[in-house]
């Protein structure tokens, strides 16, 4: 067999911390367990364009391991040349980067897993420290302090609690309900949110958050919105100019879900023209994010507002840990023959969706 | 009657946020209606040194009233001059600022009264967020973006969840325990707490937190310690090299209490030879803090691990409202002769200590 696995280079970083699994050099902890059994293994990071490593290794490729966080995407022109190809792993969580709909309708014999779980915990900590981070306003106190200055009243005029705040969640599934979870004793005014499906009637009162069917409804009532949703044909360009219009005026938006839900230029300009007072998380499109994307350089009125990151939630050391070992699991499974994935991973399985996250008949 | 207000002048900003009432502009919104009333009301921000506008009318003030965020030091010189001073109002909590056991001592005719409450949810929600900060490794990731760059390696190697992490508190009164209920629902390994008394049982079963009682064996056993205690004769300079030697390598510190529970130079110091992993909070001695103060430079061997703000967490917005309201009733009650005050926002009464908290007899 032959094994394509795609992640970010780390160079002195790799050295620095053993547990960073998630690069070229660790290379998940799984080549050299795979090589002693006879297969190819080939490690990069370079994906993009037709010359890259990835694009020619990936024709005789039977395995192809990638990650959200620097993505190797599965193009349908790249599918088409995968004629080998049989399984597709995600160490991390979330699919978007491949064309799963190419895969389906074309009855592919591909099978796409996801190491499911292995982000939730990181990403909800993200959320909320984002959410703090942008009400509390804590970006221009901490440049304040680092350049020798001290202002109290430039940061506290644009400062809040987040208690009785109204919070909203698009998405309330693995990760949004942690979110909700985390919020609670925070004692919000109220938690909102938004999903194709209701959440069960137990887990609704567990944390007291209300359904809000139509999103315009959700976005005017709610001074604090936290993306938590796949990104999906239902979900791309979701945040736009237009659901803009509809938010509650100095609200803030956090995004850890994927970059292009939102329209880049919409909610930079959102922030400019204070409809948000900030925005902020670690997700982008395309990654890397190019210099000039419009997300490295918006702020509100106040040089404020602005809690961007490259995209690193979901790989902590502790997730790279986590997804390290169920990534070594799926690909195991696959190799015995036994095919005894957790189904919880699955998102294709030989082709066909064994979840209700994606597909391009999806709501949020 | 005389009244005498130090405030920070918040310039343009009082201008930019009617709501932002601790500052000179604004003067806690009680100034016309005390002048209406025939009394004289001075409002500066001018605090040290002998010819500073609040050393020159302190000899005839009848009424001081100062807040945390830009205190005015009422030393034991200054109180010797302060012949006709009955009131002391801290709009906000923290009344360390005030020779308090001189007042004591020498049977001074002074009430000194808090806004008790006004920040302990604000303080709370900025220890939780400069914990995540933190242990997250949220400022050279935002660094990192402002500069144009992309390295996710360089930040996922010193980033961790604060889920199945020790968490430890000095302090678990008001705001203590505040961060205690809020750790919860993130799962912490386990959550600790140090105190001179116990929590009530049912108080600790509700956050599940383990008493110590012996401050090395807390912190040798923490991943995280966070500082939630008075400043006094037992708690000024607590966290020392001596102590530090005690600390889990590579543990975080976060202190929202004040600047001089900790030796500056030694935290300092801590986090550059990597005994912490990082330090922040908002809290500094003196205030503001001097452009040469070491905790402006420190970093880790990574160039992270300061999450350092000016003072203002219990100033954001919502505190404002929350602490000019109660200064404004503390002040009324006095004038109205009836000194109905809520009793636990006295810290001495015409002298006498009213709180446990305070005292030159005081452990943390």
């Amino acid at each position: 067999m032959k094994v394509v696995i795609v992640l970010y280079t780390a160079g002195k970083h790799a050295e620095d911390e053993s547990r960073l699994y998630g690069c070229t050099e660790n290379a998940l902890g799984i080549k050299e367990e795979l090589e002693k059994a006879g297969h190819t293994v080939v490690v990069t990071a370079d994906k993009e364009g037709s010359n890259s490593e990835f694009e020619k290794n990936l024709p005789d490729a039977d395995i192809v391991i990638t990650t959200p966080f620097h993505p190797a995407y599965l193009t349908k022109e790249r599918l088409q040349k995968a004629k080998k190809l049989k399984l597709v792993v995600v160490a991390g969580v979330g699919s978007d980067h491949i064309d799963l709909d190419y895969i389906n309708q074309n009855k592919l014999d591909i099978s796409v897993l996801e190491v499911t779980g292995s982000n939730v915990v990181s990403v909800a900590e993200h959320v909320v420290m984002t959410i703090l981070i942008l009400v509390r306003n804590f970006v221009p106190a901490h440049e304040q302090i680092m350049a020798g200055e001290w202002d109290v009243a430039g940061i506290a005029k644009d400062s809040f609690d987040i208690e009785n705040k109204t919070i909203a969640t698009i998405g309330a599934g693995r990760i949004g309900y942690r979110v909700l979870e985390r919020l609670v004793p925070f004692n919000p005014k109220e938690l909102l949110y938004y999903d194709y499906q209701a959440l069960p009637a137990e887990a609704e009162k567990k944390v007291g958050a209300r359904r809000v069917t139509d999103l315009k409804e959700l976005v005017a009532q709610a001074d604090i919105v936290t993306i938590n949703c796949p990104l999906h044909a239902g979900s791309k360009g979701l945040i736009n100019k237009e659901l803009l219009k509809h938010f509650k005026k100095g609200s803030w938006l956090v995004n850890t879900a994927r970059g292009a839900i939102c329209v880049a230029a919409d909610v930079a300009e959102a922030v400019e023209n204070g409809t948000l007072r900030g925005y902020g998380g670690d997700v982008w499109f395309p990654q890397p994010a190019p210099k000039d994307h419009p997300w490295r350089k918006f702020h509100n009125q106040y040089g404020a507002g602005n809690a961007m990151v490259p995209h690193y939630s979901g790989t902590v050391i502790d997730a790279q840990v986590r997804y390290a070992n169920g990534t070594k699991a799926i690909v195991e499974s696959f190799l015995s023959g036994k095919f005894d994935y957790r189904p919880q991973d699955i998102i294709l399985l030989n082709g066909q969706y064994k979840t209700k996250a994606y597909g391009d008949d999806k709501k949020v």
